[in-house]
């Protein structure tokens, strides 16, 4: 685990919104990798998540050198009435010869697919494992069955499937406070628990807050995205975020 | 047989609860893992049962004496209105190398998904059996089709199934009451049938004379977490099962 | 063919009801394997038919005279208002390893699964005719679009969907009478017909004249089960066929 | 292409109605394989098709000189009111050994089960070229979605569909007229086209209308089953037409 | 991308539209894939796109000029009210083969079936990129949840999904104008960008128009079929469509 923190804390920056929500997420700036991939390697992060794509065409491993991590799974944000379900689209093995150190994959918890999400990422943490990646799962519990996907007892649920299914580490849910946060992640054993950045807060103040809560909980940090390109001075926050997160 | 029974009679503790259950089943000692291996180690019991995360991460095979049993199927708790299913997510192989003597997996008999997982059961008791390992089948009647699971016939189909599928064990619900359960245990032949322990009993008493009538049946123990892990005492319930179940 | 044929004509014990039918079907001695085998033992059976689980428990290759024949696909009788399915359960190669001469396989004709099962079975016939094992389909119409299962056009398709997926052999109901079902075994060309024995008959007459009309129509036997080990004397009932079936 | 076309022109001898229809098309006469396979071999037929049951029973390659052709998929009459799907129930190799010059596969052109056939299609074209086997595909416009399967558009494109999926020769049903027809077989470009017989027609000169009809048309010749076997004389049928197809 | 560019610009002749429309598209002329061919080889363009039963048949590897793009999925035009689907129809090698150095697919992005075409598409590139072949999308917005298909943030979409897919270039349809394209092709990253030429437009002004405009947004240039050979001088069209085009 080593690989993607530092001090055993990590931050992780996020650049699948491409795939998941489409460009409505980007402008001009944040819609071009290369500047993406720059700010990834400023130092203040443990990893850079993107799809293959990306990484085939703007990570070079011979230059950068925040690690990779590259999602093996995605979906379109077209499927809002359906039970979600995204499926693999890139090996493991493309993932090592891109340069990854880590693969990630989503499952949705709750969902009819479940099942299907749960034996595709068997399978990779199986070949993941044997190849020496990391695995990262990002546990979303979604669909019908989910009513409120940052309840804390779905949260802990979400971390415990982690732990269960061998993950390295998971992305979830903040549930808003340190205290029911602890729960969540005392049931992910030894899988370590990122947090997802999610949309961009109102206030740099409030995102440090969280960041400060979530240290006090066990979580080794974030994987975080839009509340780092999005903000006008990204390396500016991220610096702050650091200062916390390492500390 | 005789590599999860002693005196030829077994009790396994299960704990595969945060995987079909979540963490509600928990408290802050039995979500740890650590804590429950060393009760499983204690003495009492003849086999321990969890997923590959949890044996990947707490159960040391150069260290640990009780046998280990990996479940290689699961699913959450969200699917209630759902035909049941749950689907393969470890190998035969993964569970040999993490030093397991036998594998589990569950069937839903009488589910829509049924023929799914018979198919995948088949195999991996072909492939187990290749490997030396033994197979322990859960079956559980469960779905649309079925209103009372624990109806003696439905039980003896249960059981049936089991041998006719070349379980070497299988794990099942009780019946209620030794006569009825007595033509359950005939039904499945040669192989081995361990119950169910289920939700924590009421009383100590009540458990303890439950592990006294199965033993009137040809059963050969117990499947059991929450009624030992949920007790103030474990050991001390271990010790009084034990003592009428081995004797 | 000859390996379960004798004269020319067979009479094969079925004994697949535990996974078909369930336990209701037994009383303590039929739910017996080890009683089922020494019937089929007896010398007036040309075949023995079960599942894997029997086979690899009850039946020694090395002990046993009565030829093998091992059914590889089963489902439960939980799926009364589903258009039926069974798949495959065990393979050609372990049926062969158990010492079986023959596999059965059944295809729901008419179910809208029928493609599935036929895909399965040209697999399984493909396979266990290059391992010199004969080939048994038990073609049953059934599901939504099948009204009368034993109309003699239906079972003369159903033989004629046998002959041309290139079984062996095959297990059809009986029509009724004689006439209608020469219509039948013809369209099976060369491929041997065996009746299945159904529910056990009212009076021992009953059977045993049905076995005299069948003898008429080109068929070759019976594939046989409950109207043997339901009977008080089983050896008797089969005695009594086997004058009529090999004479 | 000329193994199955005698001076550019091909008449085969259908007979897998037993799989598709049933025995109801049959006599006790046609019901017989062996009877169908000597008029197939009456030198009038440049090729017969059926199963891989009925050819391996009845089609001795080492007398037969009338070439073979093995229908890789077929379903049975019961599914009316479902979308139609036929899968592969043979091997491309199984049909080489069995002596076959080509293989057939249905395509049921417009079902929501298209992707499929096509898929399974493709990889049969792929292996039988890479084999030196000819390739036929039968086009069948059905299900919700076709209101006319002899509308000319719908075999214009059932005709395109065959030379796009590089299908040596395709069988498909006539329009009606030549004028018509002429752009169907157009469309298939130098992909070779057969007209089904269909049923019976009411007089033998109807039927010898449209062999004269289609070869105006740049058809190859007929995929014929019903008009011959089901006729009082099927070699002095077969023999008119061959004057005209062969002319 | 240089082998199917030329000054960094392309203009790819699509002829896929038997398979896709039918042969409604089609007059005498266009209906034959060698008038096509001789199209394609005129110089004016970079590529010809076709299925491999048109690619085995018509064009000559040892002859042409044009470089060989084989769309390795296509789906007749009966599935209106369908969720699009499209599965893989020819291997990559069987592309590699034909002569192909580009291969082409399509997924109906929001389609339910998504996921299946972008794991089917991501197998295919990885292949492809291994045997040295280009990889080409075809990104269509399509099914129940797409409301407008040229809107310029569902194109944008469209374009970063090929990006991150790590196609080599994407076909998808012109939004109209150059502004909101420029938004569209910025999003495709290193990604080339081929606009659908689509059907024929009332004027040759129109056409010519629409190809100075896309030059202004980064796109490379046109996929582009009807409004070539639907032409009544499809050479005079695509002369001074090069003219822009490749300017």
């Amino acid at each position: 685990m080593n690989k993607i923190l530092k001090n055993g804390y990590g931050m992780l920056l996020a650049y699948d919104q491409g795939f998941e929500h489409g460009p409505t997420d980007f402008n001009e700036k944040s819609a071009n990798p290369a500047w993406i991939m720059d700010i990834a390697d400023s130092g203040y992060f443990t990893g850079v998540i993107c799809q293959k794509g990306i990484a085939a065409r703007y990570y070079d491993k011979t230059v950068r050198k925040v690690p990779l991590i590259i999602k093996l799974n995605g979906k379109t944000n077209y499927h809002k009435d359906e039970e979600p379900v995204a499926l693999q689209n890139c090996s493991v093995e493309e993932a090592k010869q891109l340069g990854a150190v880590a693969v990630g994959y989503t499952i949705y918890m709750g969902s009819e697919h479940e099942q299907e999400m749960i034996q595709e990422f068997a399978n990779i943490e199986k070949e993941a494992h044997a190849k020496n990646l990391l695995v990262i799962a990002w546990i979303y519990p979604r669909g019908k069955h989910i009513s409120d996907d940052v309840d804390k007892d779905v949260l802990a649920y979400a971390a415990r499937l982690g732990l269960e299914l061998n993950a390295d580490a998971i992305k979830i849910k903040y549930s808003g406070d340190p205290e029911t946060f602890k729960w969540v992640v005392q049931n992910a054993g030894t899988t370590k628990v990122f947090v997802a950045g999610g949309p961009k807060t109102d206030t740099t103040f409030q995102l440090l807050e969280i960041a400060r809560e979530i240290k006090e909980t066990g979580a080794v940090g974030f994987g975080i995205g839009r509340n780092i390109w999005q903000a006008k001075d990204p390396l500016a926050i991220a610096k702050q975020l650091a200062e916390i997160i390492y500390a």
